[in-house]
C-alpha cells in the first residue's frame, strides 16, 4: 500500500455498466515526511474519504477485494484513512 | 487507474484468436494538469472511445473485468470515458 | 500491452517442467516513434514471431491467459504481431 | 520479493471491515549493502515484525497468500524476518 | 520475465509457516549485453540454481505457478537456467 492525499476527483458517465455508484478520487503519493512525490493515480473510495483527506490505497487484484470493487474493473482502492504516522518514535502525521 | 490521452490506433491480423473484434488503443499518461507524460500503453477498448479522448484505463488482472475482456490475453482496458476533473475546488478538465 | 520489438532468443534446458516447448524471446519495447527505449524483457511467443518484428506483449497474469502459457510460470507473452500504427493520422509503422 | 527496514507504522481506525486487527508498517526498501533506497511502502505484518527489524516482503496478489491477509485488500506483506544477507562469500548482514 | 544474475542467498528461520523449505536468492538484473543494472530482487529458487548462475525469473502471481511456489506468498520465482542468449545473430551469453 501507499500513503496518498487525495486532491480531487474525477467523473465520467460513459463507462463500464459494473462502475456505476463507484466514486473516483484523484490520490497523489505522499512520503513518510508527508511531502507529494510526482505520482498520481485514480482510486475508488470504499472507506467514505474525500478531499484533502491522508489515505492509504491498495493496486493490483488486491483493489477488488473490497466490497464496493469486487469483480469490477478498477486497479486502485482506497480502504483505509490514516489517523496516525509514526517514524523513529516521531509521530509524522496526526489526523485533525 | 490513470488518466490518458487515446493518441492512436494499432492493428494487428495476426493474433492469438481471443482477441479479434477488440480494438487496440495508443493511450498517453496525463497528469493532473492534463500534460501528456511520457508513459506510453497500448488499452483495450471497452466503452466505444476514439482518437482525442481524455480516458481511465486500468491495469493488470483488473483489465480482464469488463465484458470486452473477460479471461483475454490483455493487461490495460479503457474502461470509463472522462467528463470533468476537479482538482482543489478547480475544474481542470471538462469534455466538450 | 507495449509495443516491442523481438530483438533476440533466450535458450534454456534446465527450467520448470512446465515451460517445455516454449519459446523465450528478448524483447525492447517502443515508443510511438519507433523508437527503442531502455526497457528489456523476456517474452514467451504465443503468434509464431520472430527476430525484427513488432509486436504487442503483455504482461502480468493476463500473459497466463493464451493457449501457450495457461497456468504456467510466465508474467510475458507475445500475443499479436503488429500490421500497423497509427498516430494523429500518420501512420507511424506498416508491416512490410 | 525485496528486502527492506520497518521505519514506522501507521494508525487507521476508519478502514474496511476486514483489515480489522492487521497492523500497517512503513518499510524502507533497502539495496545489497543494507542501504535504504528511496522507496517508501505500507506492508502488513504476517510475522511478527516491528520497528528497526530487516523482512522480506512480498507484493501483489502474492501479498494476500498469508493467514492474516487472505481475501483482503492489502498488496503488501511482510513474510519473513531476515536472519542473514549473504553476497560473494561476504555476510552483509546478520541479525543481533 | 527477466535476466538475471544469482549475486547472494537470504536466510530467514522467522517467516511465514508455508515457506519453509524454500530458499531465497539475491538476484540482480542483467540487460542484453550481461550488464548488471541496478534492480535488486528476492526470489524463491524452482530450479536447483545457485550463486553466479545467469537465470530467468518470473515476478508477481506467476511466481506462484511452480511445484515450489504454489498458493505461498512469494512474488518472485527463478523458473530456468539460461544457456544461451542471441541477439542479432550474436551469442551474447553462453553457459560454460
Amino acid at each position: 500500500m501507499q500513503i496518498g492525499l487525495v486532491v480531487g476527483t474525477v467523473v465520467s458517465t460513459k463507462k463500464e455498466e459494473d462502475l456505476r455508484g463507484l466514486r473516483f478520487l484523484l490520490v497523489r503519493e505522499l512520503d513518510q515526511d508527508m511531502r507529494q512525490t510526482g505520482k498520481l493515480v485514480v482510486a475508488v473510495d470504499a472507506v467514505g474519504s474525500g478531499e484533502g483527506e491522508v489515505v492509504l490505497y491498495a493496486s493490483g487484484s488486491s483493489a477488488r477485494q473490497t466490497a464496493a470493487t469486487k469483480d469490477r474493473p478498477v486497479d486502485t482502492v482506497i480502504m483505509a484513512i490514516v489517523d496516525e504516522i509514526e517514524v523513529g518514535g516521531d509521530r509524522r502525521f496526526v489526523k485533525v
